[in-house]
């Protein structure tokens, strides 16, 4: 059985307010096992005032709130959401769609955009040592309250928080300009009114914008990602194009098969914006099975393209003989379920990462955004308050194929997973790193250690063009541990990055540390004179704590790769491959 | 069985955070379902880190928020929780105790307070005609951001946005202070600090406090109430004080039966405190069976100490032959369950909100805290948007017996239920009416009409010393209706005032409308000389709209009561009885 929305939209409704037609739509499909939901090629809107209202707790964004959603799709299975090539405009805080607990659901043919996005942009004017002018085009609207800028989102009033810059010319964040004028930063910032539609920021500058590039005005908080999947299981999104969201493109928690084909996060043609998302494209937080991206473009979003993690969770207590109490650490995981009955997990010392037990969960009760009790079938010997737990089951597999990714904020791929990864033929520009390879227990708790990763046939643009804010080098790979080379054990494993091209404006290429297992062969290097070099890397290739590393066959326009390994300086071609 | 906490506490809670040991007392009360759990007579300390967590919405309180919870009681029947005269001690933003769906739960025996409360008091030193200076207490911390004067409560810095004034030979808000340098009066003054602790408020003041006297200094949400419940019959609390709650001091929404013997929101002794609760002592919406309130004393809390109502329901769409789409309109009432299936619901129109038909619900849906979807056994004809309905399931009894309420900020008891109620031999003083009967479809949402009052034995002193803020006289029946004297019928029904004796400094005693049965007999008025007169009424007894109306017998120094009844003006003893 399918149903076309039309069934549902009443009169009253065309061309108004499409939310409450949806979700009295997916109501009868949910009813009746209805396998479409079809939307005759149009554009329809949708506010947060009839939206379904829910408590959601949603990894690596802001907690705290209730959140209004235009697609629940809950308790669903064998669905397709069919856009016709429609598009969907959204008005003001509100998650477009939410799958929880939805087994083959598909969503394809359609775009998500916001009428007014969460951000604005204004053009740099004047810029002195201590002070920038801002000024703000004609048709939008601002105010100050007292001396703070501040924008409507919806019903809410928002203070600007930080400004991005973008130069207008590549699209993409100014050379060398990172968050220097965001957070702290822009606090010590006095803004004014000097003139109609002209804003001046005083103040220390860290750092001097450039006349005539942009500056994207942030503010709101990160809490309404475009497509939002928690605990589904072959979930499929085809064709769809997020222009803008109020937080990331797409967040999957505990999420089991995840296909993303043409699932772009990209400007809208026709349009001066030059800023999609708010946060990352993709997040996959405690996912299993296989997490595959396929022709995807993921641009100008503020965060990262794609990340890939578990989360660590803290002992805090020992309650009794089987059962523990865990936090979750950073304020962005509060209340994610890291782990369920049933579920492996592996015992780790907080400062080493290195795994030194395993139990099976079995129980978990959930007190509070911040804790859960853990019973275990057993608690190993030497458990100490401060360890911390993995979770080995939900580890998924990565393939990402015929990608491009550019003019973000941050870096490229965010990969910390046990599993099989392959990033194949993708086109990767970031202003840091191009892939980061990380996992710690000391700050974003975002675990685990790779064991498997083949990065090859990949084009490397310029990346780390924002040095070194987000990045040490093309491929920083970095567990933040507090002594990496204490300890016989190496936390990343297997590495393999063959038969790319790095196309670059500066030398670093690869800057890693504790990795057993490291492949860096038959890749071409040239370089792209985009930039000024920033030479914040003396050399290509810089390792340290790592063994059985091979470093061969690549081409570079300028001669062998200067690599320095576990203390020593070589040139590619030295002997290196049997000593380490 | 019972408990004591002793046995869940664990050397390390001693003396510290006693909130993990709760929860786990609690889960094992349920387990075994004990029947007592016991604390040692001793001083216990909450913190919001290791509670439990919860989404709840709080009728009259600001929505949107998680709330943490120090005793999450629910689900859970015939249990006596007995602080055997035990001090709780609470710390930043949370709720003490919270009962859903509890049946036969007692507390008793202890008091609760916050050990940084959240309000702080300064002392007015100088004040002009647009300005004033107050002279903060050492041992306060506070911040100034930007130009905005911030105090910590808990992890949160919140900033001040009212002031209330109060005068200490009293203890009460200060003569004819009321809301007028709170809110949007406060918004309008600039503040600095011009010495050590010395704050200074510049701008047009509405009120100009005067020196000497207290300004209590408001922030934070209304938020936490001390006492929750939630869907629970036959609750007992006894013995009980609250010295401060950041929000109410009990809430009940949806519940039967519910007795309070000696619960005070009381100052504490020994502390210069001059505000208890944030917001009413006690709030009971659309609840049922007897409500009964004795020997309790409510004083200083910054709303009224006793509010009993209903609340309307806006109906904002006709989805099929037998739903409707219903808005909850007010802010503070947002998700609250006003109709569970089995209901008997009664339409009125919006502007007469005189009812018209009635029905059963069949089913409810909840969409958000603003909308859900009713489905009843049969829509009435003429049914229309805008029409509202009233739960006439849910409505208590009401019996109040030597109780104590003032120096509050705004009215006494808020009467707006069509049970019978009974307020006998307390004793009333408030800023605004010292009884407030009121129903309004157009802001607050508070149903209903009252069928059966009676007001005897009771001392009124001082009311409306903040007038007309809070009130127009001593009692005050108001249903805020658009035309209020169209149409046939009456709004309130029976009202009985009788053997009371009013001590007040001025003219108005009763200010009424749309009344059908109003008595007014045999009580005794004498001039208190506590304030100047502001003779806002002319004459002591003001009413419109009113038949069947009795006033003699009363005695009043002064000679015959003033009287304006229907247009006419009168003194008592002139032959009105029948005519009427």
């Amino acid at each position: 059985m399918r149903f076309s929305i039309g069934q549902f939209l009443h009169d009253r409704d065309k061309g108004g307010d499409t939310t409450f037609a949806v979700y009295q739509a997916l109501k009868q499909c949910r009813a009746d096992n209805c396998t479409a939901l079809l939307f005759p090629k149009s554009t329809y809107h949708f506010w947060p005032d009839k939206a379904l209202e829910r408590h959601v707790y949603i990894s690596n964004h802001d907690e705290g709130g209730l959140r209004r959603i235009a697609f629940p799709i809950f308790d669903m299975h064998d669905l397709t959401i069919d856009g016709q090539g429609s598009e969907f405009i959204f008005h003001g805080p509100m998650i477009p769609f939410m799958l929880e607990y939805a087994e083959r659901l598909t969503l394809k043919n359609l775009t998500i955009d916001w009428e007014r996005p969460m951000f604005e942009q204004g053009a740099v004017v004047e810029a002195g040592a201590d002070f920038f002018d801002i000024q703000m085009p004609s048709d939008v609207d601002y105010r100050f309250i007292r001396d703070r800028l501040v924008f409507a989102f919806g019903h809410r009033q928002e203070e600007v928080w930080g400004f991005d810059e973008i130069d207008p010319a590549t699209r993409a964040h100014a050379y060398q300009s990172g968050d220097r004028i965001s957070w702290d930063a822009f606090k010590e910032l006095k803004l004014s009114e000097i003139g109609p539609g002209r804003i001046r920021a005083e103040g220390p500058l860290r750092h001097r914008p450039t006349v005539g590039n942009v500056l994207a005005m942030r503010f709101g908080r990160r809490e309404n990602p475009g497509i939002m999947l928690k605990d589904c299981s072959s979930t499929r999104i085809e064709r769809v194009a997020i222009h803008h969201a109020p937080g990331m493109g797409l967040v999957a928690q505990r999420c089991t098969d995840i296909r993303l084909h043409a699932f772009d996060v990209k400007l809208r043609a026709g349009t001066n914006r030059l800023v999609t998302a708010t946060a990352d494209a993709t997040h996959f937080a405690n996912c299993r099975g296989l997490i595959e991206l396929s022709h995807c473009l993921f641009e100008n979003q503020l965060d990262d393209p794609c990340n890939v993690h578990g989360i660590y969770g803290q002992i805090t207590e020992l309650i009794s003989e089987d059962t523990v109490l865990v936090k979750l650490v950073h304020e962005m995981q509060k209340g994610v379920e890291i782990v369920a009955a049933g579920d492996a997990i592996r015992f780790a010392r907080h400062d080493s990462l290195i795994g030194y037990a395993k139990a099976r969960a079995r129980k978990t009760e959930r007190i509070s955004g911040d804790y859960f009790l853990l019973s275990l079938d057993d608690l190993p010997d030497g458990l100490k308050v401060g360890d911390v737990i993995e979770n080995m089951t939900w580890i998924p597999d990565l393939e990402v194929r015929h990608c491009e990714v550019r003019a973000n904020r941050a870096r490229g791929f965010l990969i910390t997973t046990a599993g099989e990864v392959l990033l194949e033929n993708n086109t990767i520009s970031a202003p840091g790193a191009g892939i980061k390879i990380s996992g710690d227990a000391n700050s974003w708790y975002e675990s685990g250690a790779v064991r498997d990763v083949t990065i090859r046939g990949n084009t490397f643009l310029d990346c780390n063009y924002c040095c070194p804010d987000w990045g040490r080098a093309v491929i920083d790979i970095d567990p933040e541990i507090e002594n990496p080379e204490a300890g016989e054990e190496y936390y990343h494993r297997n590495i393999r990055i063959e038969n790319n091209e790095f196309r670059t404006f500066d030398t670093g290429l690869v800057h890693g540390h504790s990795i057993d297992g490291f492949i860096f062969r038959n890749n071409k290097i040239s370089a792209s004179g985009s930039y000024p070099r920033h030479h914040f890397m003396k050399r290509a290739i810089e390792l340290r704590k790592v063994r059985n590393v091979r470093i061969t066959g690549n081409e570079a326009k300028d001669g062998p790769l200067s690599m320095r390994i576990n203390g020593q300086s070589l040139l590619e071609g030295d002997a290196i491959e049997d000593e380490l």
